[in-house]
């Protein structure tokens, strides 16, 4: 780790979209990684958001490096001190600048939803395998501690036994209606998987993470969607089924029309595990979960055994700055070390992808059970 | 009230199974009622099970009046003494009891599910109305003054908003692999509903409250069930849906394989609450839900504005007791002041009823879509 701190990978960020300062933040938090360069579309958005978030870049940052800016995506793809890119583009133009990345033997990190449809994601991962750099995409919450903590647990025959069940719900609302109008969230021609894409990626990703990626039998969606006028799912759920003579089921509803809700229960057949705040922990530096293991109830049924005991897992870096260090210790291997990509990233992005699309699919069919 | 008390219900208990234990303390705890008598198939097995449960009978109960012990359910019917009978007899068996006391004058109150189809209930209730008895069934938490304050939370427009979705569960794993041969909540012949009557009883039913029982407009069974040798279902789930522009959606799983939960999570356009211990709390006298309204993400989106509130409401009976004595205060009504017998609970009965029967519908028809 030492010798990738001191050769932190440099990062060029393609776009400026709202999270892209979250990711600038956590680029600057990263002993692996730092700031090279930041593009838009036009110099002067590009030169006001540099501006405008030089506070999140550390002091050593900024005093050990120019952060260039461009007036353009190709300025940064084809600055040859950026070793990789960042892509908080619009999902239609992911594969795009992935592609144009990759050729150039630059490192990809990219926002979720990873593509429109599973083919995108593997003509993004298949550049990246091509050119030997590697891919990741941006979801945050695999890389807290608490995570592994619960990984732990799951894997506990004793504690939790064989995994049965899994809900989880990504919701919110935006109060200003203009979101439903202009976010490109909500737009057919940028983000058309709306909240299934947005929102519905991370209880995808959540239900596959507690099978250990095992792919389920079937998908079908819950009989509603809720859209816009474009078409741009606002609303929708669905239900996934393994094979096999044990329970394992999944349901998940993700919404941009309910409160606030970030919830991961997985129940087992001996313990149960809940989270509320899976996707951005309530707090940075301390996240927690609920967990009970063969609880009963007190005779006559007045009660429980004992109630759900809460585990506190602290973290000094956020988990997108551990996400960064991650990836920019994955680049670090590949460019000094001589490493492999690792194949593990890409697989759970292409995994993810593709039971989105079997979502998509089934409520095109009319909410029929797509086998997977 | 005082008049109630001062001259209780006289209850007749049909059957000992071991929830006729919880409703025995019931029964003497609310000062409303008093237990009259038992009756099972066997004499000596209603000696024994009065000896047992003396304990859960208050002194002042047990000084005041002999307790009759009847070798048959006849006894207990024919008993002039007994105003009331409470039946946690199988299923199969709810509507011959229920008729034979409500054509005898006495009040009826019957354990969930309460008939095998919603055909069995409108019997029921039709025998109650047309003797003019009082009909309810065995439903506590209904009863509990957690679920009042959570019914102003939830009418709340300005903290709450509308209701959006809503998900439950209600599973417990019995550690005796008895439980799946012997176990009377198993057996085709005896409650034929499985987990699905005996569990998702109370999701259906919760789901239905959170709605005033509003009945959706579709019932969609998740595509896999588990049944045990003899067909009864052991885990099942299904999705309801309601008409109408706004989303509502409602998800609930219920199965005898899974680690206790009583999960019950209701998301409004502006807020949400979740309990973890809905159908039974985990202790007697303090029950806890937890709710939030109108929380954003921080800046960055780095953290929540706040976590949800913890809300908790205390009682002094259980809950089991505030709902016996609801149900004597509706007999005293009746019987001294000569009011008609409250309709909002066989109303509740026969909802809960036809929306589990459309779920077994959706089952039996191959998880097809069901319109109520």
């Amino acid at each position: 780790m030492a010798a990738a701190d001191q050769n932190p990978v440099k990062f060029g960020v393609i776009g400026c979209a709202r999270i892209a300062r979250k990711l600038i933040r956590a680029i600057s938090l990263s002993p692996t990684t730092t700031l090279a360069a930041i593009g838009s579309r036009s110099l002067s958005k590009a030169q006001k958001f540099l501006s405008e978030n030089r506070i999140w870049l550390g002091e050593a940052m900024t005093s050990r490096m120019t952060v260039k800016v461009y007036g353009s995506y190709e300025g940064v793809v084809e600055d040859e001190m950026v070793e990789a890119v960042y892509l908080p583009v619009p999902t239609r133009m992911h594969v795009k600048w992935a592609v144009a990345a990759a050729e150039r033997g630059k490192h990809v990190l990219v926002e979720k939803p990873v593509g429109v449809d599973v083919g995108d994601v593997e003509v993004m991962v298949e550049a990246c395998r091509v050119n030997g750099v590697q891919f990741m995409d941006g979801t945050m919450w695999l890389h807290h501690p608490r995570t592994r903590r619960l990984r732990g647990l799951l894997d506990d025959q004793l504690l939790f036994g064989d995994l049965r069940m899994i809900h989880s719900s990504s919701t919110f609302r935006d109060a200003d209606e203009e979101f439903f109008k202009d976010n490109i969230r909500v737009k057919a021609d940028l983000d058309a998987l709306g909240a299934l894409g947005d929102a519905g990626w991370y209880c995808i990703g959540a239900i596959l993470w507690a099978n250990n990626y095992k792919l389920p039998s079937t998908v079908t969606a819950l009989p509603k969607v809720t859209r816009n006028d474009e078409g741009v799912i606002l609303d929708c759920g669905a239900s996934f089924h393994w094979e096999g003579d044990d329970v394992n089921v999944a349901t998940f509803h993700c919404s941009f029309l309910c409160h606030e809700s970030m919830d991961l229960t997985m129940s087992g057949s001996k313990g149960t595990i809940t989270l509320r705040d899976f996707i951005i922990p309530y707090q940075e530096h301390s996240a927690s979960f609920d967990f009970s293991s063969d609880v009963k109830f007190v005779d006559l049924h007045i009660g429980w055994t004992s109630t759900p005991k809460r585990v506190e897992v602290s973290t000094e870096l956020p988990q997108e700055a551990l996400m960064v260090q991650e990836f920019g210790r994955l680049v670090h291997n590949i460019k000094v070390l001589g490493s492999s990509p690792d194949e593990k990233w890409p697989g759970i992005s292409t995994k993810t992808q593709l039971l989105l699309d079997a979502v998509k699919k089934s409520i095109d069919a009319g909410f029929k059970t797509i086998t997977v």
